[in-house]
């Protein structure tokens, strides 16, 4: 197909899909004339991918280029593409303050004692040493992650089990599986996280009596 | 106490606390000198407030000014204080594109469904749309909403009512209740997805058989 019916088609538009094909994200169309090139699935199917990304994951486009590398790195499997999506989805800087160091420390023995298989240099880390460090000396007291984190545990576990064991089975033709991984873990994250938060307002609206601003209705359009 | 032993105290730097209180963010301490201001308890649970907005929930200053404005109007219920948080902390923007308008629409409908006591204007309806509308169009079948949110509507709506059990009962003093809301919604948010990446690494490690980059293994430091 050509340019436009590929944008037609993913839904992108025709100069998001050029400015795509410039910075190397998309492969290049094969020419069929000097100044025309035609695009197949595979350029549809990562149209998708990208998308999921960038407008989903909110990942910024040096990111994408790392996980189409590691999803193009036939080397890898399919565990070592997942953490690529996940880790490009996960902005996190370690700190150098002592006390985020004792945060960090902290939640890796607490991680530690959960058992699950994680990486050193997983973000997810450094997210939970952030919210530790930013809820410590409340009042003075000591915060343990076990408050903090513990009431989670079984439910994230619970729901990430559910989403792995969705996926295609280990020994799925690898093309298939990655991209479905790829996409998978963007949509979720933003999914889930939409959905936690309108059942929260839900559920403070039962407890706190609702609004006092607008009668809390269903959108109509 | 003075503003060097706020920052210390509250583990914000001076720097970070005058930025704050030039922005208004902070209201100013009560003077003793010309030069000299002292700062009390209210500075620092504000101090923490903040610091779960920006470093946890990502939250722009000027949001954050929002949140603390709707923290100061005391005519604002607990449930609408939460709104303002959580509002906050979702970036969403609607967009024109006929299919996206169709996607939301298709969400709105979903929600509706679910019988949630969800206002027309909350951002996380958006965000669904955008999830929707970035899986369709694959191989060109029709994503329906129930296929893609269904799976996650009961474990988040467990997930939502416990953090909102857990917060302090209707009858509480407001300013109690409002802050201990603001840092939940932001600091949780953080905390569960965090957690729930973590879990999907280890199962994916189970499920597909781990690195083949690193051994996975804890962290020590």
């Amino acid at each position: 197909m050509r340019i436009s019916e590929l944008s037609r088609t993913s839904g992108v538009p025709v100069p998001t899909v050029k400015f795509y094909l410039r910075e190397g994200l998309l492969p290049p169309g094969e020419l069929t004339s000097p100044n025309q090139a035609a695009y197949g699935e595979a350029h549809l199917r990562r149209l998708r991918l990208i998308r999921a990304l960038v407008e989903i994951g909110g990942v910024s486009i040096a990111a994408v280029k790392d996980v189409l590398a590691a999803l193009d790195d036939t080397s890898l499997g399919v565990h070592d593409l997942l953490g690529s999506v996940q880790y490009a989805l996960i902005p996190a800087q370690p700190r150098d303050d002592p006390e985020w160091r004792e945060a960090f420390a902290d939640v890796n023995a607490f991680l530690d004692g959960l058992g699950w298989r994680v990486r050193s240099d997983a973000p997810a880390r450094i997210r939970l040493a952030d919210v530790l460090h930013a809820l410590r000396r409340r009042d003075g007291e000591p915060v343990a992650p076990d408050a903090v984190f513990g009431p989670y545990v079984q439910v994230a576990a619970q729901i990430a089990d559910a989403e792995i064991a969705s996926m295609a089975p280990p020994g799925s033709p690898r093309e298939a599986l990655a991209e479905q991984v790829a996409v998978g873990v963007a949509t979720s994250e933003a999914a889930f996280s939409a959905l936690r938060a309108l059942a929260q307002e839900d559920a403070s609206a039962r407890r706190y009596g609702g609004s006092t601003l607008e009668s809390a209705r269903p959108a109509d359009q």
